[in-house]
């Protein structure tokens, strides 16, 4: 008897038909004698009537108080799914009981809108299971140490359900989703991509910050920093579907780093044009160069994510980031109006028209030919490369967003992505 | 400066147009000096949505964990418009503060579906209205000692509204209602009936039990132990009314029983059809009987209203008794095989077409007058009495629903309920 958490998305609760079957499937796995948690989302479409609502309503300025409300507000979407999920499965004649993230508690910071976990109580939670009952907790949501209801952000019942396995050790977390696994790039793009069996939490961390949308990041991070084994599965497969086949679907996410870090193989290819570059030309070539630029911006509240600096000549040298598309016309305009005036002689060139292309991999940085083939494949396709940054396990390119597709499908066959995984 | 409670309906937070208005109407309050503590229904429609969506999944038996979640999942739609009214009161310039019931906390019985209100703890409350701002809290339900969200039953917001009255010592409780105020009788059925500016606390409890809908009883009996001031009030009058004026509308209901006592008026004229009426002919005329019969009925969780004896002869009485008409069946049957064979040779008569009329007036029972006045009116009609009964305050008639329009037509007129009140 294994202790298992499954996490349902908003698609699946998409109706009372659809519950219907998530508690069909959540039963059988109750019934093959596994202690069961579920984190469903709420029903598909309500969050965003719910905050509809309240933008009609809203005032002019964002307040704390404002933020507040809206998680008063959005947290009941998935305290009503909670709840029907529950009758649901009472229906299936299995004993079940909801729980609201306060009433858990689940402990969270007092940032409304993004709040982070701080701690989860399972002794109630515990008592339930003990007594035969299926759990449900409501995700995306938890307390403050003041009882006010606070939300985690879009996606965070991902965040809510491998917490929940965290706090509880639960042996696995299933999320189930509307992509069957992870991919070696996005099957749109590229038809050949392929299943991923297993990815290392590291590589799944890339991926999920380069814009795979199949997990929540935050999630991502949590299930690493306390090793939840986390699988990604599809929530179309018949609920009625042998459990030990669908145990093993998906794709899995490994903490085993000795038995990856050898093979050295590029695991993906993860892809965004959400970015915009920024280049400064012609900087003072002397130390707090990047404070004075960086921290400006980071005072505008403007997250920065490649950030290049090349060697200087004659005194002067080059500066590049990248930011996100929403935030590139407010940091040219930072910049134009507080930091190019200090810096003398220089003037500011930003670029919406790029995409970011990654190759992951554990292991990339011990093995010298990688990098080196990837510039190759690139320079083959007649693709010019704008910047380059690497990391332990990825290296990313900039280019003009209009190879995007060709750069991703010609690394995909390059690394052998589409070729039968060992 | 004034501590006021305000409570909205369904149909005021029906859309965010409502809402803001509902927002103005109480920024007014607040603007004029007041400490204002708001409660409002869910809004229009969302009850019976939830509440639909449950039943599409339900399971066949109706379980204490089943009425469990439905409490969780029917708490959320005062939980979001609660939400919805603190944000319009925000963007009207007010510091404002949603709580749910389990955060004030109003704590009740385990009662699920219909709990009961235990207590309220004010302090969270009464700090947020000493630094300036308007607390709104959830109508409708309230949270067990074990942490476990319950409801009050349909229209239990009226009731919650008190109860935060009672306990705060509120100056007064305000119902915003579809309706101006508590009336001679039905304005449909007897187009002269006349708003009543002050009713008595006790009058107020008769119209309510009796089928007048415009409180719900549980409420008055809070209003009446509490001794809370409570006004029933239109939320249609445009918000910007002068607040002096508004402040005398609608009904007043009143504690004040001395100055009543001695009118002996009747003030109004109740009615409802929702009852059936069951006579068993050929009772044993002896000890134990009553309760034989009613027992049983009462052990099928049946609610009895009136209770009807008759001097027996020949050793046998009859004895009639009064249910809601969607208990007929059931008690017919339970009557059937529990009862009669026990006291042989009797038959149980049932009448669903019948329908209840009273009068209500503090003081009738000692002006003599009041009751033959009634009968004499309906005789006059030529409208036969098939059951009576009396209390302090209330005499009542069952007659033929279909002479229902006739009666209170022609006993409002006896009455001289269309004169301006004194």
């Amino acid at each position: 008897m294994a202790l298992i958490v499954h996490k349902y998305g908003g698609t699946s609760m998409g109706s009372p038909e659809r519950i219907k079957n998530v508690a069909k499937r959540v039963a059988k796995w109750a019934r093959a004698g596994h202690q069961m948690v579920v984190v469903p989302s709420a029903m598909s479409g309500e969050t965003n009537r719910l905050l509809g609502l309240a933008k009609e309503l809203a005032p002019a300025k964002e307040t704390r108080s404002y933020m507040r409300e809206l998680d008063m507000l959005a947290s009941t979407g998935e305290q009503a799914s909670s709840a029907l999920l529950a009758i649901a499965l009472q229906s299936e004649g299995m004993d079940s009981v909801s729980y609201a993230g306060w009433q858990v508690p689940i402990r969270t910071d007092s940032a409304y809108t993004k709040a982070r976990i701080e701690s989860i109580d399972d002794v109630r939670v515990r008592g339930d299971l003990q007594a035969g009952r299926v759990v449900i907790i409501t995700g995306f949501q938890g307390v403050d140490e003041n009882q006010n209801i606070t939300t985690l952000g879009r996606g965070g019942s991902d965040t809510s359900a491998v917490a929940v396995a965290a706090a509880m050790k639960a042996d696995e977390c299933l999320i189930y989703t509307d992509v069957d696994g992870v991919y070696t790039t996005d099957p749109r793009v590229v038809p050949e991509a392929r299943r991923l069996k297993t990815v290392s939490f590291e590589e799944m961390l890339e991926m999920a910050s380069l814009g795979s949308k199949v997990l929540q990041i935050r999630s991502v991070e949590f299930a690493g920093k306390y090793k939840v084994p986390l699988r990604v599965l599809s929530s179309f497969t018949p609920w009625d579907i042998n459990i030990q086949e669908e145990a093993k679907s998906g794709t899995l996410i490994t903490f085993e780093e000795d038995t990856q870090m050898e093979q050295a193989v590029v695991s993906g290819i993860a892809f965004n044009r959400d970015e915009a570059k920024i280049s400064i030309i012609g900087v003072p070539d002397k130390p707090g160069i990047a404070y004075q630029i960086l921290g400006s911006v980071a005072e505008g509240n403007i997250e920065v994510d490649m950030i290049i600096q090349n060697i200087g000549k004659d005194g002067r040298t080059d500066f590049s980031f990248t930011v996100h598309r929403n935030d590139f016309a407010r940091a040219m305009d930072l910049l134009k109006a507080k930091v190019l005036p200090t810096l003398g002689s220089t003037e500011a060139l930003g670029d919406t028209k790029i995409c970011k292309v990654s190759i992951v991999g554990i292991g990339m940085r011990s093995h010298v030919g990688i990098a080196s083939k990837m510039f190759r494949t690139l320079s083959e396709e007649g693709i010019n490369i704008q910047m380059i940054s690497t990391s332990e396990i990825k290296t990313s390119v900039v280019i003009d967003e209009k190879y995007m597709e060709l750069a991703v499908r010609a690394l995909h066959k390059a690394f052998d992505l589409d070729q039968v995984q060992a």
